[in-house]
């Protein structure tokens, strides 16, 4: 930490990043890159953020060793029975998870010290526009800079009737600190996280009831994607209470956990994980001593710019909400950068994937056919199974699918929607195909390595030509 | 099977396809969606070819066997000493080949019928251009056709001087029939088998020995890849003996066989496989009864439209050479039907993948740097190291690299090579970008989900203006 610097600008630094999340990483690296003076704080000690420390990552390594030590990949080729590990404890899971995690953080350290950027740990508060006041338990500090991000992101709401303990009651950010792997688990909320977390304990064998206000999980993906993952989850063992809300969740006196419904059904089980919204992490940052305002969910509103209403103030990540990402993040973050220090960025047009680690994974990019529909768009679709290719097999993926939708007429691609193994990887050649205009013809033609999961895009591109031909 | 068939141009079949490997199947099924009437013919009474019965499913499946039950992947999250079974036999490793190659072969068979193809299982032998007789242990069959596909693949070559015994002295047809697992081999041959099946075998404990009169393995790939991979296959035990010829091969009494090279050089091993080039299939297919010659190895020269000298008889796949991968002869097959039977068929000019199955695994798709070299052309580089990136930790693949070259003045992508795990499936993105024209900028500006491997492009995309820009 510099001690005094004199500055052209006589701030500290050119900028200076609130959070040290995918979004703040991205942002000060951009910014080092064109010799800016740039600091990063960080609440937690720790660089990284809810990715690297609570959220992505831990959840992402979590299914790895899910899928590995359960057998889950085996069982269609070897048997329901068979799995790694015949008791799988809690540790054997999560020791994966910390040593990927340090990985990660030696890496986003070591690339913050190669790009000469201040690491300050300790809680960031604004003063003014211009400075913030930083506590640590070494005391507080003052620092200025021309241009600021705020990217503290979000953490779990904790509704005020919930008693969560840590224990019993966990929410997403503390549900692996689970002591054991419990026999049942309740989980209140059918998003993202709701989803892959419940999925996963499922394959474990833990018998896994999700409870969800909607009719369905995941409202936003394509309806045929999320009857192919509901079925497969009931598959697993899963209840599925959707159209119904909690009204309580009490722990009772042998340590089970009660959760009555408004319908009068009661769910006892060993643990609950509460995963229902997000809250922007933008409560005590001291914007009461500028003229910004957040949203019910603590969010910041920016523009396209991610400029807030100061416009030397920006915002990005999961603190300004959808689609609150890793990956979009990141983007967002550089984006800050480019925008705030008059970097040219002609950027392509690209459209934006969504991955949801569930098992079985999901991953889609454009529209879904309810979009298509009401908008009046003459779509076709494309369908292969993955037990229709060589790959599928060897995997032991039967139930996977990739679907097409493609214009009728122009043949453009609209949209990918993929369940199954890799799909988060999959996608990226829809993706690519997307934005760059080669419709169904360029998946007709192209030849791909035999035996893999990316055939799929050529048998999908034949069922359409069947389709249109017919 | 028809008895009768009267039919307009006086022939029992538009289309006769003479072998049942992936170029046959995509033939028949191209002609059979035209409504042709087409018959296939197959002398292992069995569909699928060298692809699904001794080549392409069963060492694909082995490997993912070898991967899994040897804890590969694993080991570097677990500890080096981490394996699902201690004693792993041969019968764990091809009981799950059994399974994926009779999935494959139900899914041909019912591709076939779904599509009124005909199957004859024979040995096929040409009386005249239009004309070939089909020997099985029912009698002698003669079929008649307008057009006649000759798709029989190809098979190891057998050096006289080497007495396979199938028992310690393999091919790569035979060698999954080893009664258990080796302590040490020899592999004969550095190229895509040898490479492929001696990683395989490394990386479940065997002593392996590669032995190949070149000075690296695999002469087409990139060098730097190359290096990579010769660096892991040391690390994992293997001895390569480069630049070293066999001079002779015996078992000796004790069942072990002693492999004298023409340096001197003395290997005694449990067994050996020879992998040292392959032979097309037409040694009794009658061609002496037409005018066709094949050459020293019985390939079978065609022209652009896969056309012999004799218009009506066509050849592809395996059977008349490079590149012999199972992907681009289920195209050349579907693209004989499309010129038989005057299919208009305008196509995109996408660059072809190149996968090789080993451990690690490599995929290239556009010309190398040494190609770009000799060419002249001003190129750079941009590279991404699996380690780089969250899900290279996740995965436990810490060596894996992917390297986009691409030109300094245009930033068009000339080609792009990976080594690592699920280098190809990544290698589709690459090649999409090449074949649409997207540049370096779209893998800047393409958000990928988080965490992919998909990553490292975007992470070599970086790397690449780093370089540009400097």
């Amino acid at each position: 930490m510099p001690k005094q610097r004199s500055t052209e600008n006589g701030f500290d630094y050119d900028l200076l990043v609130l959070g040290c999340g995918p979004a703040g990483q991205r942002a000060a690296v951009q910014a080092a890159k064109i010799r800016k003076r740039v600091g990063i704080v960080d609440s937690r000690e720790v660089v990284g953020g809810v990715c690297v420390n609570t959220g992505t990552i831990p959840s992402k390594s979590f299914k790895e060793a899910v899928l590995y030590l359960s057998g889950y990949r085996q069982r269609n080729i070897y048997g329901a029975g068979y799995r790694v590990k015949s008791e799988i404890e809690m540790a054997d899971l999560t020791f994966r998870c910390n040593r990927i995690m340090q990985a990660e953080i030696d890496v986003i350290t070591a690339q913050l010290k190669r790009n000469h950027i201040d690491v300050l740990f300790g809680h960031a508060r604004f003063l003014d526009e211009h400075t913030v006041e930083i506590e640590s338990h070494e005391g507080i500090i003052k620092r200025s800079a021309e241009k600021i991000l705020i990217a503290v992101g979000a953490k779990p709401a904790r509704p005020e009737n919930i008693a969560f303990n840590g224990r019993t009651i966990f929410d997403s950010d503390d549900i692996l600190n689970l002591p054991r792997l419990p026999r049942d688990m309740t989980v209140v909320g059918g998003g993202v996280i709701g989803t892959e977390y419940g999925s996963m304990f499922a394959a474990l064998g833990v018998h896994v009831t999700v409870v969800d206000a909607r009719k369905r999980l995941l409202g936003f993906v394509d309806e045929e994607i999320i009857e192919c993952l509901q079925y497969q989850m009931r598959s697993m063992g899963v209840t599925l209470r959707l159209g119904e809300e909690v009204k309580s969740c009490k722990e009772r006196e042998n340590g089970q956990v009660v959760t009555e419904l408004k319908s009068g059904k009661v769910i006892v089980s060993d643990c609950v994980l509460f995963s229902a919204g997000r809250r922007s992490a933008t409560d005590d940052l001291g914007l009461e001593n500028l003229t910004l305002k957040t949203d019910e969910r603590g969010r910041v509103v920016v523009n396209e710019q991610f400029q807030t209403e100061i416009s030397n103030i920006y915002a990005a990540g999961d603190v300004i909400g959808f689609p609150a990402l890793a990956s979009t993040s990141g983007a967002q973050g550089r984006l800050v950068s480019c925008h705030a220090f008059g970097i040219q960025d002609k950027r392509m047009d690209v459209p934006l994937p969504y991955g949801i680690y569930s098992i079985p994974e999901i991953s889609y990019v454009g529209f879904n056919e309810e979009e298509l529909t009401s908008k009046g768009v003459p779509y076709e679709t494309g369908v292969a199974r993955y037990r229709e290719i060589a790959r599928g097999h060897i995997l032991g993926d039967e139930n996977g699918m990739l679907k097409i939708l493609f214009h009728r007429e122009s043949h453009q691609i609209l949209g990918v929607h993929i369940i199954g193994e890799s799909a988060t990887e999959l996608i990226h050649i829809g993706q690519c195909v997307m934005a760059l205009g080669g419709g169904i013809e360029y998946l007709r033609d192209a030849v791909f390595n035999y035996p893999t999961l990316a055939e799929c895009y050529k048998v999908a591109a034949f069922d359409s030509y069947n389709k249109i031909m017919a």
